[in-house]
C-alpha cells in the first residue's frame, strides 16, 4: 500500500497526515491513544447494547454514544481520505477496508435493524495497537511469530487435511454404527460431534451409547489427543530454525571490539570491558 | 505398485493412461481436477441425503446424483484397470482399493440399504489431491511429516501403551470407589469415562460424586493435562532432527541407481555403492 | 528488597532473624517445615469449614483452629517486623504483603462475615516452600521457568491479543448468526461462549443450533486446537536457548560486584567491568 | 532385584527358570505369550463380569474363568519363588509385588466381595509385554522417554505447584464471587471445578452465573489453555538434550573406514563404499 501524503498538500494536510497515519510525533501518539480509547468505548457500548436488561435501562445513552462514535470514525475516515496520496489505494488496503467496515454497520442498520451488531468489527481497529509500539518490541515479535505460522503453512495445511479426512470418514461411520440414534441425526451432525471430539472440546448433543460407537470414539479421543503433537512440533521447530536469525537482528555489538552477544541488561562488554 | 502403461498398448490406451494416471500434462490435469469436483459433490450429496428434512424434498434427485456419479466412478474404474500394466497390482494397491470402495456401497446397498452411507469412503479419494501438487511443495511437506512420525513410532506407541495402562487401572478404581453409582455402571463404562477425562474431552454421562472419587478424577484429569508434554516432545524432538537433514536430503540422486536420500557430505551411494 | 538482619539488634533479635529469615540453621530450617505444616492445616481448616454437612457438625471447633493459627502468623509478622533491618521495605515487598493477607482476613471477617474465606489465600504463603530447598535444584529450576516466560512474554501477549481479537469477532458473528437464541442471550455471553471453544474446556449453556453457527464454531474449534501450537512453539525455542546457557552460566561468579550469570566465555565482569 | 537362578538348583529348576524368567529361548518366549494371553483374558473376564446383562447370563462361566486363571497365576507365583535364587528380594520387588496382587484380590475377595474388581490390577503385568521385546526396540526408546522425564522432574514439580497454588486461589475466590450458588456448593467443589477449568476437561455440575465469576473463569481458561506451554516446553528441551546421546548409541560404524550416522537402511558405507 502507497502510504505516503499528498504531493502538492496544503500545510494542513501534511500536518494531518502526520498525526493521522504516522505516530513518531508527541500529537500523532496522543492522536492513536485516544483513537484506541475510542474504539474501545465504541465496542463496549455495542456489546453492553445487547444485554436486554442494559438495552431496557440505557438503550437510549448507548445508541446515541454508538452514533456519536460512528460519527466520529466517519470524519476520521474522511480526512484519511483527502490527505493520502493515492486515496482508492488506501481504501482497497486491508487497513482502508476495517476502518471502513467500522462505520459501515451503524449506515446500513437504518435499513437492516440486525447488522449493527457486525459493529463489534471494530475490534479489528484495535490491531494498531501494535503500530504505537512500532519502534518497540511488539513489531519484531509478531512478524516472528508471523514468519514461523508462514514457514509452517504448508505443513499444517498437510495436517489439516489429513484430520479433516479422518473427521469426516470417522464422523459418518459413527452415522452408520449409532443408526442414527443418540444424537446421531445425520452425517453432518455426526462430523460435527467428530469436531467436538477430535479437538477435546467435548460436549454436545450427540454422544455414542453401543459398544461399538463408544470403542470408536475412544480411538478418536486418544488420536486426537495425541495428534496435537503434530503442528506443535512443526510451529516449534520453525521457530527453532528462525530463532537465531531473530537473536542476531536485536544483537548489540561493542563499538570497541564489535564482540556481540550480550546480555540484554549488561553495562559493560564482556570481551574487553569497555563501557557499553 | 507397478503403475506404468501396458507395454503394447494401442494409442488410445497410452493418451488414457496419460491423462488418468498422470497429471504433467494440462489433460492429466484437467482430469484430476474434474474428478475431484466429482468426488466432492457426490461426498456432499451422500451427507445431504442423511439429513431428514432434505431427505424428504430432495432425496430422488440426490438418489438420481449418487448413481450418475457411482456409474462415472466405475467407468473411470474399468479404464483403470485395462490401461495399467498390471491391473491386479493396482486393484490391490491402496489407491485401487479406495478406487474401488468408493464404487462398491452403492452396488451392495442394492441388498443391504444402510450400507449405502459408506459411500463417504469417497472422501478418502480427496487425498488424490496431493497428486496434482506432485512436483510442488505439498509431498515434500507430508513426506516430512510422515518421516517424523515414522520416526517417533515406537516411543508414541510406549507412550500409548502407558496412557492405556493407566486408564484401565483408574478406569477400574473409579468403578470400585463409586459403587456401580453416577454413571460408573460397569468397568467398560468407567473406562471409557477414563479415557474421556485423561484426553481432556470431558462430559459423558458418568460424574464421580464422592470425595475419594473426585480426588482420583482430580489427579487423573492433572495427569492428563501434563503428559501430552511427551508426545509433543517426542514429535518436536524427531523434527528438529530431520529438519536440516530434509531439506539437503533431497538435492542429489545416485546417477546409477536414481536413489535419493543420500546424507549432504556423502561420497557413496547408500543403495548401490557407486561414487556419486 | 532489603532483608538483612537490624544492625544494633540485641542477641535475641539477631537469633530470631536466622531462624525466621534464613533456613540455612537446624533452627531455621525447623520453622520453616513447622510454618508450612501450619499454613497447610489452618488453609485445610477453612476449606472444610465452608462444607456444610462438616460445618455443622465440627463448626466451632474449626473456628478454633482458624483463630488460633491467625493469632500465630500474627505474631509471627510482629516478630517479623521488629527484626528486619527495614521494616517497611519487608511490609511492602511481595512476601510482607502475603504475609499481612494471610492474617487480616479473620479480622476483617468480624465486620464482614463472608471475607473469611479469602484466608485461603494463605495458600499463597506456600510458596515459600521453595525456600527450604534453596540451596538445592528447586531455586534453579524455578529460575529457568521463569527466565524462559520472561523470555516469551512479548511473543505470548502479541498471541493473547490476536486471539482475544479472534474471539470478541468470532463471539459477536455467533450472537448476529444464533439471533439471541440457543444461549446466545448477549454478545457478552456469546464471547464467553467462544472463550469456552477457543480453549478447548467446551461445555457451558450455550450451543449453537443453526447450521451456519455449527459451521463457524467448527472452525473455531479447529483454529481453537491447532494454535495451540504457537505458545508451545514459543516457550519452548526460548527453553532451548536457555538451556546451555544456564547451566554454565551458574558457575561463576564476580569476585568484586557478586554479580553471576556471566556468559561461559566472558573475560569481564558484566556488571562492574573487573576482570574475572 | 537379584534375579538369577539357585546356584545349587536342580535341573529342572534351571529349565523352569529359563523359560519363566527369560525370554531368549524359543520356549521362554512362548511362555511370555503364553502368559499375555492369559493376562489378557483374565482382565477381559473381569471387566464383561461387572457389565449387569453380562453378569446375569454368563456370571457362572466368568467366575469359573477368573478362578481358572488366579489358579494358573497361583502356581506360577510358588514356582518363580522356588526357582529365583533369592525369594525375599523378588517377592519384594515391583515385579513380584505386582504378581502377587494379581492373585490377591480374588483369594481375599471370599472375605470381601467387592475386592474382588481389584483383579484388574493384573492389566499391569500387560507392561512385561516389553520384556518380550527386550533385545528390540522398545527398551530404549522407553528409557529414552523415561530419562527425559527424570531429567525434567523438578521443573515439572516446580510447575505443577504453581498451578496447584493457583487453581486453589481461585477456586475459593470463585467459591466467594459465587456465594456457594451454581454449583460452588464449598470450598472443595469450587477447586474441583477449578481443576475440570484448567485442565480444559470442563463440564462438571458447576458453573458461574454472574458477571464477575464468568470474567474470572474466562481468565481461568485462557491461562489453563496458555501453560500447557510450559510442560511441554520442558519435556521438549530435555528431549532434544538427549536426543544426539540416544542416537549415537545406536549407530552402526564401517567395519572399514570406522565411519558412522549410515541410514538406517543403508546397505553400503557412504564414506568409503565397503558393504556393511
Amino acid at each position: 500500500m502507497d502510504i505516503r501524503p499528498r504531493e502538492q498538500a496544503a500545510k494542513w494536510q501534511q500536518n494531518a497526515f502526520r498525526i493521522i497515519f504516522e505516530s513518531d510525533t508527541p500529537a500523532g501518539r496522543a492522536f492513536d491513544i485516544l483513537l484506541l480509547l475510542a474504539i474501545v468505548l465504541s465496542v463496549l457500548a455495542v456489546m453492553l447494547e445487547s444485554v436486554a436488561s442494559i438495552a431496557a435501562r440505557y438503550g437510549h445513552y448507548l445508541q446515541a454514544v454508538e452514533w456519536f462514535f460512528t460519527a466520529l470514525f466517519l470524519v476520521e475516515y474522511i480526512i484519511r481520505l483527502v490527505v493520502v496520496r493515492r486515496p482508492l489505494s488506501y481504501a482497497l488496503s486491508w487497513l482502508g477496508i476495517i476502518d471502513f467496515l467500522a462505520i459501515a454497520p451503524t449506515l446500513v442498520s437504518l435499513l437492516l435493524p440486525g447488522s449493527r451488531y457486525l459493529l463489534v468489527i471494530r475490534t479489528l481497529r484495535l490491531l494498531r495497537v501494535f503500530r504505537i509500539f512500532k519502534l518497540g518490541r511488539f513489531m519484531g515479535e509478531g512478524e516472528f511469530i508471523a514468519a514461523a505460522l508462514k514457514a509452517s503453512r504448508y505443513k499444517i495445511l498437510v495436517f489439516l487435511t489429513a484430520v479433516f479426512t479422518l473427521i469426516i470418514v470417522i464422523g459418518t461411520l459413527m452415522y452408520v454404527i449409532e443408526g442414527g440414534r443418540h444424537g446421531f441425526t445425520s452425517i453432518p451432525m455426526s462430523i460435527y460431534w467428530a469436531i467436538l471430539t477430535v479437538t477435546t472440546v467435548g460436549g454436545g448433543d450427540a454422544s455414542p451409547a453401543t459398544v461399538l460407537g463408544q470403542s470408536l470414539a475412544s480411538v478418536l479421543m486418544i488420536v486426537g489427543y495425541a495428534i496435537i503433537a503434530v503442528p506443535t512440533g512443526i510451529v516449534s521447530t520453525h521457530m527453532s530454525l528462525l530463532a537465531p536469525a531473530l537473536a542476531k537482528f536485536k544483537q548489540q555489538r561493542c563499538h570497541v571490539c564489535r564482540a556481540d552477544g550480550h546480555r540484554p541488561d549488561a553495562r559493560y562488554c564482556w570481551h574487553c570491558g569497555e563501557k557499553l
